[in-house]
């Protein structure tokens, strides 16, 4: 059985969400859960639930890392935080992945000094998982964990991301485009422009430039980007549910009428919410360090822990980090091993 | 009265939503309108409504600039397009203002050329009038015209668009921040961490970064970003509000009852959709050239283009270009004539 080591200590409602999450995991999914954080704490949360049973245990673990943390600080100075217990229980193969929803540049940083990256990789990419019209999610990449990137780095993310949709998404062929302003190839910025050509000689399904208008589109299934330009369209995304929740909920309250209305159709509405709610999709996957990843945001309800664990088991059983150096073993080699952090143009 | 010429032949449903949305125009504001196009398919157009009477007259054009014209192209041979002829007649005095749905590249280059930039503007700006949870709109700067951007032109960016907020949207102080990801001085991309400390020393109300999920928010009045970012942002708030309405429809005819409820909220969709819609806003102004010009979405309907005209009249009416001039005088005289292209950190 996989065993996912969650850090119990991370979210906005830790230990709550985490162990509620966990809970429900471990009751649907045929999966081992270690807790990881302060024992009393969580034995305590956790004996408000009938657990008996359950393939749950803890690890103590007396620091954790605050959302004001800076990704350094927790890096150097908290060696027995939740984070870094979970993913010394990775590293050591005691576990098969890691699900957190504590601070984001914190998990990337601590996943990476120490976990250490997958063979190839440059830098590892986080991965916005998001819904389309179509039903399938589309796969956003970076979406925050490289702020500035160079062109070869938008490359790796292509590579990483079509194995990730190939095999856990079970896409076939799946379409890889560039996020640009335009579709022809010299539109774009200076990084989307020196992107193409490299995407273009991959080995893959390359689609081209799609527009922000295009993710939610189905019209593809893989978007590479600068992890700003990925981290705004995600938060525009957000801000803009929200609104129209909002805005909704302020037009359906206006009239008697409009109120039955509302209480007639109670149920499109849960419905709806749910197509839309990110929780449904279960927070981003770290690519590109050895073992697995997944990154919850913040503010994390125990159905977005549930369902991250349920992508970590999924993406621990698809074998896709070596997928992934195998696919960049050719490149890394062509490329030479001193120019790893110059752009490939 | 002024006038605002109205490039006929632009827009995907050129001319029947020009020529609608100007007669609406002139029937409900105190303009006057002159209809720029091919004479004979602008009359026939216009004489399927009763205009007798109203302030709207035709400027022949033989041409006409197509989508897929590149904006050079445009700019160097359709010398007698609309595009062109309506621009002219801005230069010459004889309109205020000019509104294109037409390619957005092309109306940009060519209101450069032919009605040049206002002293001390180094590129022209578009801003993207965006819905806000609050009521009052926000603007985002650049949503397209420059792609990649200077420190310093997003500082001219904030001084032009704070102008704007103040004096035709009415804002009192109006909040500038830098779009961001993550609100501390030090989290950014290069271009936002070198553009902070300018935006900082400018006489305007700097409230900091804000994040993508702020922008339809109503915590801020102005935001500045590069064109890339800002398209980015404008395109994937019209694909998920596309997604809403898809979704939302699903959900709502999956049963009878839902049906019903639909049936009975119906207006409060219509107000929904009515204020989720852009074209209520009317179009991005093209800030920094001299005069008044207001670029439509290509897919403008005839209410899209009778806003766009009503923005053109606010905005011809403001003085803004003068304010613009004043604000940037002290700046420009500061960093001297040569490094106008340089960043200015």
């Amino acid at each position: 059985m996989l065993t996912i080591a969650v850090d119990a200590m991370g979210g906005d409602h830790a230990p709550k969400s985490e162990v509620e999450g966990s809970i429900r995991a471990a009751s649907n999914f045929d999966i081992k859960i270690t807790l990881v954080g302060q024992e009393d704490l969580l034995r305590r949360e956790l004996d408000q639930y009938d657990w008996r049973g359950l393939p749950i245990e803890i690890v103590h673990a007396s620091e954790r890392v605050t959302m004001n943390d800076s990704a350094a600080r927790a890096v150097r100075t908290k060696r027995d935080s939740s984070l870094r217990v979970a993913s010394r229980l990775v590293r050591d193969g005691y576990a098969q992945g890691i699900v957190s929803a504590g601070n984001t540049g914190a998990v990337m940083a601590t996943a990476k000094m120490v976990l250490g990256l997958v063979p190839g990789v440059e830098r590892p990419a986080s991965v916005g998982v998001l819904p389309t019209v179509e039903g399938s999610p589309v796969l956003l990449v970076d979406v925050g964990a490289n702020v500035d990137c160079s062109p070869r780095m938008l490359a790796q993310f292509a590579i990483m991301a079509e194995i990730y949709s190939r095999t856990v998404l079970r896409r076939f062929q799946p379409r890889v485009g560039i996020l640009s302003i335009g579709e022809e190839e010299h539109k774009g910025n200076e990084l989307t422009r020196a992107a193409w050509p490299l995407l273009q000689s991959l080995n893959i399904n390359f689609i081209g430039n799609v527009e922000g208008g295009d993710i939610y589109s189905g019209n593809v299934d893989v978007i590479v980007c600068d992890g700003f330009t990925g981290n705004v369209a995600l938060k525009v995304s957000e801000g803009i549910v929200e609104m129209v929740k909002h805005l909704l909920h302020e037009s359906l309250e206006a009239t008697i009428t409009r109120k039955i209305g509302y209480v007639l159709s109670k149920a499109a509405f849960a419905d709806f919410k749910k197509r839309l709610d990110y929780s449904e999709y279960g927070g981003a996957p770290l690519l590109g360090v050895r073992g697995v990843c997944i990154i919850c945001h913040g503010r994390s309800n125990a159905n977005a822990i549930k369902n991250a664990i349920r992508v970590a088991k999924e993406f621990s059983g698809a074998g896709i980090n070596q997928h992934i150096e195998e696919q960049l073993r050719p490149i890394v080699r062509e490329a030479g091993a001193g120019d790893h952090f110059k752009t490939a143009t």
